[in-house]
């Protein structure tokens, strides 16, 4: 079975917000088996959103649409599809969030489907009472199954280089490479009949890929890098604490986003300034004096003083120029030291980032945590 | 003007990545005055592509694609670009970020433009020659401008219930509605050949919001509540510390995004453990034992501790169950406790939040720096 999408309201053709219903779906409706080939955004324009919905079910054999459903002059989806369907009947869905309810209907023999916009009311319908109707209605057999494999310290076109060949395969069982900000993924996605054979067809690409990319795999599926360390910390009864400069809290922030981090996270420690280095953490002024705050010795005794102050058994230290003031030509915007203190081991790293403030920032953070993952 | 943009990837149709080009591409084009009424995505399928494209250009006087522009065979927008103008002459864009360039041709009397798909590098690309190339094209006299104000405080429907009567304008200058986690926004955009009588009929409406919302208003534009607060800091030349449990170091994170915050951002203490609120920060630990963590005192003691400790002239303390787990039918999920204390001023709320462990930590730091705007 074919889908099509149509996303309505005027404010995603200004550009005001981003349309992330229509990823949301679309990843759906392929775990179900069913194929999206278009998605179009039109505004709130009842002649235009009629053309739309005429055009994809004609070619489609089911339509959903997301938006224009609430009570005011703008949402015009109801009165639209009143005048396609004329008096056919309309089961109504009910909105567990908001107050404008989701329809599924017919028109010229297709499903059309009517969602609200707002992806808080949208999602927690569709996977409620959207995806079992339409699991029934294709008769389902044929499922999309999927594997991501999560990677960090790896540039895309070194991973892409690993796994050249597995890149190339043709369906049923395909890889996608995907790149963020200092992450890459590999998602494995295989359609079958059979959800059994899928899973072995998934499980003999992983292992490829695991042999080619080793230690590099933090995590998989919804794991992320701070979820795959609190795993470990857990799992060893080790604890830690974090002494922070140029990232600002924001590898303690990570940290503390997993539920339960409070049994493995003791304390943070933002040392901006260099009194609060010293004067509060306990850095060697001498180390600042002669190696500058952003510097390996600093950024090992910040590991080392907070894991001592914390009584913790792992101790991060941080510091560097985030930007975009600040640098200089010995010690440039980006450049940034991270220490690891354990009782009986120690390690350094120097990094030089490049983009925005905040992209320093996370890029640290992901070093940092994958130090800590790679070190315990 | 018309335009129309087609966004080109079978990962989008997978739902593996979200559209954020159709976005930026509208946001840019309303700028410069040209209309945007459709927005479609097509998978890696030259026939597909090629409808979508003959489509377009039968409705509309610039078409614009992003994507499929690499060197891999999944790459087929130049493929079907070359087949459908023949040998009409293409001009090439260069690409300063990616390998990719982009082009701009002709097809059927239409301007067609090919882009590449990844953000950063389409959005340089589209600033420096897409833009200008388009002004020059429409005669670009019509243009949109638009002016963000942005509250924090209330809720979406107290907002609407105050400017309800200018959310009703009609064109040529209309006023959005914008509602995120922790903070709404109102978008006045006026559409005029005159932009000096389109920025006196935004100052017109813009004067009647401030007086309805008057200082829920934290900032214009491009500003955050936490360059807002930067901002008064600066001016005043006051510093200020934090002591964070359940938001983990968001505050501190938040605070230090803005360049220059080392100037007024002392240090921050995540004290997530009691043991660290006691023995490091110098919480009195009656408190705990009387009040509990997470209650009024503890939160004051937090925010005038820090605030000897760093030697700030204000300090910041919070603490909460961030969940999803720890709450307790007294003391429930969402519950957190937001104090500011300055030599001769002490303020303390008590929050209850909906939400994810995230959504918590993320409307707490948005109160704390609410807190902090109005009480400094």
């Amino acid at each position: 079975m074919k889908a099509e999408i149509i996303a309505i309201g005027t404010e995603l053709l200004l550009g005001h917000i981003v349309n992330t219903n229509a990823a949301f779906l679309s990843q759906k409706l392929a775990e179900i088996g069913i194929d999206v080939y278009y998605q179009t955004t039109v505004g709130d324009n009842p002649g235009r959103l009629e053309e739309a919905i005429k055009k994809a079910a004609a070619r489609s054999d089911i339509v959903i649409t997301s938006g224009g459903l609430g009570p005011t002059v703008d949402d015009i989806t109801i009165e639209t599809i009143a005048r396609l369907i004329k008096r056919k009947g309309v089961k109504w869905i009910r909105n567990n969030v908001g107050t404008a309810p989701g329809l599924i209907t017919e028109y010229i023999g297709k499903t059309l489907i009517a969602l609200p916009g707002p992806p808080r009311e949208i999602e927690p319908m569709f996977e409620k009472d959207i995806i079992p109707y339409l699991k029934r209605l294709s008769g389902a057999k044929v499922s999309m199954i999927s594997r991501s494999i999560k990677t960090t310290g790896l540039a895309e076109s070194q991973v892409n280089g690993l796994v050249k060949d597995l890149l190339a395969l043709k369906p049923p069982t395909t890889v996608g490479i995907y790149a963020k900000l200092g992450q890459v993924e590999l998602k494995i996605m295989s359609k079958a009949n059979d959800k059994a054979a899928a899973r072995r067809s998934i499980a003999k690409i992983e292992r490829k890929i695991r042999l080619k990319l080793k230690d590099r795999i933090f995590g998989y599926d919804d794991e992320t890098l701070e979820s795959a360390v609190g795993k470990i910390l857990s799992k060893k009864r080790l604890t830690i604490a974090t002494a922070e400069s140029c990232t600002g809290g924001l590898l303690a922030h990570r940290i503390t986003n997993i539920s339960g981090s409070s049994d493995y996270f003791l304390m943070g420690l933002i040392t901006y300034s260099n009194a609060a280095k010293i004067d509060i953490l306990g850095v060697p002024e001498i180390l600042i004096k002669d190696f500058g705050a952003v510097s390996e010795p600093v950024a090992l005794a910040m590991a080392d003083r907070i894991r001592i102050k914390a009584g913790s058994d792992i101790g991060v230290g941080i510091t560097g120029i985030a930007g975009p003031t600040g640098g200089t030509k010995k010690k440039p915007m980006g450049l940034v030291y991270i220490a690891l203190a354990a009782k009986n081991k120690k390690v350094v790293r120097e990094l030089r980032f490049k983009g925005s403030r905040e992209e320093v920032k996370f890029q640290a953070s992901q070093i940092a945590l994958d130090m800590i993952r790679r070190n315990i």
